[in-house]
């Protein structure tokens, strides 16, 4: 059964070699006066990109201010000070070069200064819905998140460790500039827990109970599978172009929505448990999700069996005879053997922490707060489900 | 290899049931203040829709004009008398109701309307290209054409018989109202003819010799096959919801380009071949095309082997063993059953035309000069295979 859905997805994807020299002409074509450029650490840098969006922008007369030094789970503290350059430099565009935390930034920022009568605190919160938000764009480097797309925007509040996203169409990039090349030199981790986040967005809309579309299976299945083997090869041959081209238009499809068409909304239980893991230890947030999806998996799929059945047959390639629920497991097993095949822990061991038992309940409370209503499709979860959860993925 | 691309599809689409009480909000947020309601003989009044439309605007204090007796294979005189009612009446935004003839008339208008001071065939001549279009957006009845999310607009010079395409970004509607419910009474030959047009959208992309990408083909397979298996429910029970859904979203999502991301621009003969029978015999879009193709399959397949024995396997189920030629042919072979299982023709003669050898020359002389030098990928065609082709058809 298909439920009623929107779907909008209005970002312009330029993709392939050398798409970003389209950078400064797209940006005039927009309108952009004064552009905050949002970027990490050593990467944009290191990949000269930082300099040739100057010189790209320089060539246009449009003017530049600067946000460096986002790090992963990005910081809130940073979102602040984009906010204060941006209004002191009067800012009417950002352009994020890098991966998911660092348009994730720019998001949070273009909201901060379209609303700056506001604390943009608030909108992650759930306290306030925003009216208006600043253009965004993004050079991206790291196929993962599917921010360049999304709608989706995940801050973390270092004071009070909390991770917490916000979605809205507002904060839909106008484009994203997507060339392979400058993902060939991620570490392997980066690019394998790249990986798996993809997946995982599809995953999250493909586990429901609510109703769903086949060809929005269909579509997710042909994605999971492209992504898995082409995680593979990257694995093996970091250097493949025509795989990194595949892994990182299907980053963008995974969270652009066009997954989830005609389903109940998804579960996203697996991202929100990882959120706090993400929020207390600071992991990579694919690895993370790696670490707790089987444990997940396991817990809820007899409440979710068609569903868990469908995908060890059509994404794992799941042959063998038997109940459902023993194929419902063969799949689970399979993405496990995945996981390791690619580099990424099935547990929380594998990925290097050990909450205490004190710790986990923390996580469990602060997932349920965060999630109010909304505790998943696959299974609807409880405090107890979620403690449990993590325990069996320590 | 993957090809650089670009993929833009901003249409926010608005999907199921009771969908279209959205329109006149989504119309005011846009800032439309006089609309151009388009539409075709007897369905929009039938269903009801234009009454409904109507109430919708007018409570949202939206003046409206209208423009009806749009007809298939839509004229370019209709065109002229919108542009006319537009400027009169000082039109800002138009709202198709009805599928693709409809939706392409408001598009020509919408191009006439921005740049009024050029003849808006010159578009469609390739003498010209657009620099503005006004806003256009839709209530779909029909799921065939796709041009609700495409950038493509074919108009029929009555004069000539000649039927141009022109394709714009500019024109992408701003939304796309789809409630299946109002496709449930189409004719059966019209809900099949649909679903030959929305798996051809995604054929021509995939039928190529200049580069793929794993993720698009395998999400291209994946649309045919679930188009396939929804006709065929169709066929026999029209009134399936689920169904019309399926085929409703696949229309959108055979021709918004994500079928042919990183492939190179795609082949499209068998439209263009299409196009010139539609100009001279006027037939049904649709049915036209599952007449010419099998034809142009036979004909080129040799010099695309890999894609028809790929084709053959992922979509039309062939496992027989055999030479790639023999699995090919199989694939080809498997469409005509599929074809004739829905109703619709393989040939001509099925169709219910019988082009004289002058005629067939017409025609094919006709296709060449409206295709310049873009003539094909699976095989680059010469007037003489345009003739054998058609000749191969009749």
């Amino acid at each position: 059964m298909a439920n009623n859905f929107r779907y909008y997805s209005p970002t312009e994807v330029i993709f392939g070699k050398d798409a970003e020299l389209e950078t400064g002409k797209q940006l005039k074509r927009l309108g952009a006066s004064h552009v905050l450029l949002v970027y990490g650490g050593n990467s944009a840098r290191r990949l000269g990109l930082l300099d040739k969006a100057r010189k790209i922008l320089e060539e246009e007369d449009i003017s530049i201010s600067e946000l460096g030094g986002i790090v992963p789970n990005p910081r809130l503290d940073k979102v602040y000070e984009g906010i204060r350059i941006g209004k002191e430099d009067k800012v009417d565009f950002l352009l994020a070069i890098g991966g998911g935390s660092v348009i994730d930034t720019a998001k949070a920022i273009a909201y901060g200064l379209a609303e700056p009568e506001y604390d943009v605190w608030e909108l992650f919160r759930h306290t306030r819905t925003a009216k208006k938000c600043l253009p965004v764009a993004s050079i991206l480097t790291i196929a993962a998140a599917g921010s360049e797309t999304s709608k989706g925007c995940v801050i973390t509040n270092e004071k009070t460790g909390e991770k917490r996203a916000y979605d809205d169409n507002l904060a839909r990039p106008k484009f994203a500039v997507m060339n392979p090349e400058y993902t060939k030199t991620l570490p392997d981790y980066q690019t394998e827990s790249g990986c798996v986040d993809i997946m995982m967005h599809t995953m999250e809309r493909y586990f429901t109970n609510g109703g769903n579309m086949e060809i929005t299976d269909s579509i997710a299945e042909a994605l999971l599978r492209t992504v898995m083997a082409n995680a593979i090869i990257l694995h093996d041959n970091p250097c493949n172009y025509d795989a990194r081209c595949e892994i990182m238009w299907a980053g963008s499809l995974a969270h652009n929505d066009l997954t989830g068409c005609g389903n109940d909304g998804g579960d996203f239980m697996s991202h929100k448990l990882e959120h706090e893991m993400g929020g207390m230890f600071d992991v990579t947030h694919g690895a993370g999700l790696a670490a707790i999806w089987p444990s997940w998996a396991r817990y809820v799929c007899r409440d979710c069996l068609p569903r868990f059945v469908r995908f060890a047959r059509n994404v794992m390639g799941v042959t063998s005879e038997g109940t459902d629920i023993e194929i419902a497991e063969a799949g689970i097993h399979a993405m496990e053997q995945f996981y390791h095949r690619i580099g990424m822990p099935v547990n929380m061991r594998e990925l290097g922490i050990k909450p205490s038992d004190h710790q986990i309940l923390d996580m469990a409370n602060r997932c349920m707060a965060a999630c109010k209503n909304r505790t998943g499709s696959a299974k609807k979860l409880t405090l107890e489900d979620a403690v449990e959860i993590y325990k069996n993925a320590r």
